[in-house]
């Protein structure tokens, strides 16, 4: 199952509904079809993204059940009556990796002239702030008074169902809840001028995440998916997942080292070659470019740049 | 004004309590005299430090007549029977500033053996997850397994009060809400293995905070204060904030550009020379050592290291 966050045109002032994003192009409102269950009935049932995430998987043989209930086609939804939201509020910074992708340290290296085949070691781990976090559909501020260089990373991510510390390789596919797709816009400059990466990873609605969180039931090995980043309709990175160097059991292994993982943290795991301040001459984003980050079986995650 | 969240053995299973610490020595249970006080008296007063730093300065006149409403006596609790808590549970991760005291740069450098005087031209902000928040008198883990060179960081920090970004040096102390004393425990083989410092900084427990927030109404110019942290009763590092590179208010104008800083924020402002590891032959923290870090005018925050 697809599971989204997002404002029902026809739930007006009723905040934010768990949706699942069905087959036929819908979005179910799990939130107001659990609302208008009998009493009793709806026991167990999520009614928001964080109930779900901290039930732990159990109650999604009744939310399958609960989109095939007769009469329950009222709660399905068209997406003109959709706004995104962040599929999740992530309850601290979103963790993030950086240089995981062979093709993409060849590129920065050469950017920064210094010797191409040189990798990390061990995984390099930043993080960004909640205030970055915006939804599918959302705008991105250019913050042209404070970066010329501000730039695009698709990326896979994880969505941590359940707490763990020293998670190991073999276990830890064990932990997801599920994952979704990251956008880790960056302005390059001040990601150079402060040393550390954190500063150029946080300016506010430089997160993207969405469109939503796809169970890990239904999504496969998350170490050969497809992932591409498009600019004004034209692709600019285009990989896949098993070109990652340390792939998604060695993520939350090496992070979950001494450092206990929560149910709804979010980690994303490295962009491919392609971003902008690698290309000759550099190419970055403008006021009115329209991103589009995408992930095999996940979806679209679009985003425009604007003042 | 001080102050702090604890646990009082005279209100068993009431969960975390705001307090005052008191001139007396003792702690004054705000939690407990504004649920004692008739219906009506207790509005807008607050029972817990998330609310009474989300009521931006306005009950704090209310709550100094609160200590000395006669009768209140009754609430005044002394220290034998406080378990203090993290004053505040960070909303997200604690923002952290790297190398922000000339000699603590310069004897960074030489155990790096680059040129001493190589100074950041803009600060280097990095984070903690809030997992390694722990209160003063917790224990923090060894991590043996995982690192060999577990190492002290005394540093003044910063409690935001009020939601801004942008903000200019001169507005920036208006933004405050008080300070308190972080002593900001790293892996430093992690640290540099990992290349951005996160993994090294965010191992569980590493993050000691209090052991109150002094408002600033009662703190007086932040970058004139000193610190110091013993081990063992040693003093190690022992300086001036006037030794910052960036003030404090360079420190929230830096970071509030394009970021959007909220009410709970923490913000910890660099550590002085005398680390462990920058010692010849470096000295880093064992199981059983003491740590106590101490800021003027805040008080001694003490926490062991346990295996």
């Amino acid at each position: 199952m697809k599971f989204l966050s997002f404002l029902d045109a026809r739930q007006q002032g009723q905040g934010p509904q768990l949706g699942i994003a069905l087959d036929n192009g819908k979005i179910f409102n799990v939130t107001a079809a659990v609302r208008a269950l009998p009493a009793g009935e709806a026991d167990g049932l999520p009614q928001s993204m964080d109930a779900l995430i901290d039930a732990d998987d159990t109650p999604l043989a009744a939310l399958a059940q609960l989109t095939q209930r007769p009469g329950n086609e009222a709660w399905m939804v068209g997406q003109e009556q959709v706004r995104h939201l962040p599929p999740l509020q992530p309850r601290r910074n979103v963790f993030c990796v950086g240089r995981n992708y062979r093709e993409h340290i060849i590129e920065g290296n050469i950017a920064k002239g210094i010797p191409p085949n040189t990798f990390p070691e061990a995984i390099e781990f930043f993080t960004k702030p909640s205030t970055t976090v915006v939804g599918h559909g959302w705008d991105v501020n250019r913050h042209a008074a404070l970066t010329n260089s501000l730039d695009y990373e698709v990326e896979l991510a994880i969505v941590i169902g359940k707490r763990g510390v020293n998670i190991s390789e073999a276990d830890a596919l064990d932990y997801i809840f599920g994952y979704t797709v990251v956008n880790d816009v960056t302005a390059r400059d001040l990601q150079r001028r402060h040393g550390q990466w954190f500063k150029g990873k946080g300016l506010d609605t430089t997160c993207p995440v969405g469109p939503v969180i796809v169970h890990k039931s239904a999504f496969g090995d998350p170490n050969s998916k497809r992932l591409e980043l498009e600019v004004n309709g034209e692709i600019r990175q285009s990989a896949n997942t098993d070109e990652m160097i340390f792939n998604v059991q060695a993520v939350i292994a090496q992070l979950s080292a001494g450092l206990t993982l929560l149910p709804g943290d979010i980690i994303s795991t490295g962009t491919p070659k392609g971003v902008g301040y690698a290309a000759i001459p550099p190419r970055c984003l403008n006021v009115g470019d329209v991103m589009t980050a995408r992930v095999e079986g996940i979806g679209d995650l679009t985003n425009q740049v604007v003042a």
